[in-house]
């Protein structure tokens, strides 16, 4: 029986011990999950970094860290770690963007507040087709480039836009300050999914926010800071922008009196669209404990001088 | 210039108006589109069912009346109509219907209604990805099979059913009595796209919701017959069904004091999945008209014998 301890908030238990248990199981791998094994006994750990867990020195015969999230920056200068760290490389995290973006897309494109907003009435308004709405994704890495090709599936003619030139069979692919004019200016739905980089910091603000058509829809599950959220504001205040979806936000959780809060053309979700998937991370962590037992090195094992 | 009569409810003026005008000017028409020319000089008439244009008689010049909609049961015996008449087959439609089904299935999937009610608090929850959502499609024809199909590219599990066997790429294909059984056995999400005939009449009864898992949800964009109204909210009363999205009822509009209107469980939308679209039916008008003028067959030209 290999004893795995579960280092995470809390709240997280509920989410993740039936994944784990289940990847576990379909592994053929006989685990006892707990959140509080005695530490000398402990032979894997499943890591967050908001856990409790910072001093690992009486982890002594623990064979492997496996952290959930992607990002290992809280653990990874960690001097008590002496052990293999593995970060979470998560197929299910670009899926459950896609379905995401996809999601909110055509919520906007379908007028889906609307719909739940009059049940009390009769009100035909058929929605446009998706051929009708351009949408434009900011960034085209692996989750731009993922959103992109699904909106285009189903009919959108999409718009993408990065730093430097790209090439995806079916988008309109633009780069530079020029492409960035471009691009807004034909965009009815913005969804961002820029890295948070210095030279991305306010890429929406109030000179491009005015590029958009009037009335536009802005979708954020990118980075917080790369809305400049007084501009979008007072964007929100004329109806040059109609409506914001935003997912990521400079300080998280939202503070309780941010205006974004009650906005009546704001939705905030609480940075739920590019999280770490259960399932499929729980399947990583298995095949990681797997390898561990058969005495192959980890996958995803984090080179600590580089810090990833 | 040709004088075209609109011959519709008069809030399609509004959508159907600019679409036909930017239509007929991309097929290089001279058309002078009007709600009211003199009925002698009309040389085509665009027509809904609902029109108050019931006499014929007086459209001497009139070339064809081209319907708007697909179904002409309401003209095609109407004996004052002697001129060509025909049917709309319109892209769009299910262009439209995809659309439509693919954002309800990820707005229930995504849980987007509990994101816009909890617009005061960060609570994140991690929906789960789409490979672990079955969705169940009832119906294969042309757009059942289209939903399934771009449901599956999201990722969804896809089980179809149909009264008689099909087989369609990706999609699980279930047919008969017992394939009705194993598709509403493993649905948590239920499409209906079934025709409206005797047999399908109640598809959804107090039996077969009883099959499906408890939560499921159920959306019907196909037709208000398909389902036991009665059985379908004592369903929602006891929660075997969490949840339905409702676009066609047996009476349209749906009456005022329906209980489906104020159930909280249930979203009414007055049927607009299905409409025809402006943008493709007006491109299929200007083509006809296209034809008339160059004394060429119409296309879908009804025959009234067989009514369709």
């Amino acid at each position: 029986m290999i004893k795995v301890q579960f280092a995470a908030r809390p709240e997280r238990w509920t989410t993740y011990a039936p994944a784990l248990k289940s990847a576990f199981e379909q592994a053929g791998l006989e685990v006892d999950l707990r959140r509080d094994h005695p530490p000398c006994e402990v032979g894997y750990v499943v890591y967050a970094p908001n856990s409790e867990l910072q001093d690992f020195t009486p982890y002594t015969a623990c064979k492997a860290v496996l952290s959930l999230w992607a990002g290992v920056e809280k653990i990874v200068g960690n001097t008590t770690l002496t052990q293999p760290l593995c970060r979470m490389v998560d197929p299910g995290l670009t899926a459950g963007m896609v379905e995401w973006v996809t999601g909110h897309v055509l919520r906007y494109h379908l007028d889906i507040d609307r719909s739940l907003a009059t049940q009390d009435r009769w009100e035909p308004v058929v929605p446009p087709l998706a051929q009708e709405r351009p949408v434009t994704i900011l960034g085209l890495g692996a989750l731009g480039a993922a959103c992109a090709s699904s909106l285009s599936r189903l009919g959108f003619p999409v718009t993408g836009w990065s730093r430097s030139p790209k090439d995806i069979a079916g988008i309109r692919c633009e780069h530079g300050d020029d492409g960035l004019v471009r691009a807004l200016s034909r965009a009815q739905i913005v969804v961002l999914l820029l890295p948070d980089t210095p030279a991305t910091e306010n890429t929406l603000n109030r000179a491009s926010l005015a590029l958009l058509p009037q009335g536009a829809r802005i979708i954020n599950p990118g980075r917080g800071p790369l809305i400049d959220d007084d501009a979008l504001l007072a964007a929100l205040k004329t109806g040059q922008i109609a409506h914001a979806t935003l997912d990521v936000f400079r300080i998280e959780p939202l503070a309780a009196e941010h205006p974004y809060w009650a906005h009546p053309n704001v939705t905030v979700t609480p940075h739920i669209a590019a999280e770490t998937r259960a399932l499929t991370a729980a399947q990583m962590i298995a095949q990681n404990i797997q390898r561990g037992e058969a005495g192959q090195p980890f996958v995803n094992q984090v080179d600590r001088q580089l810090g990833y």
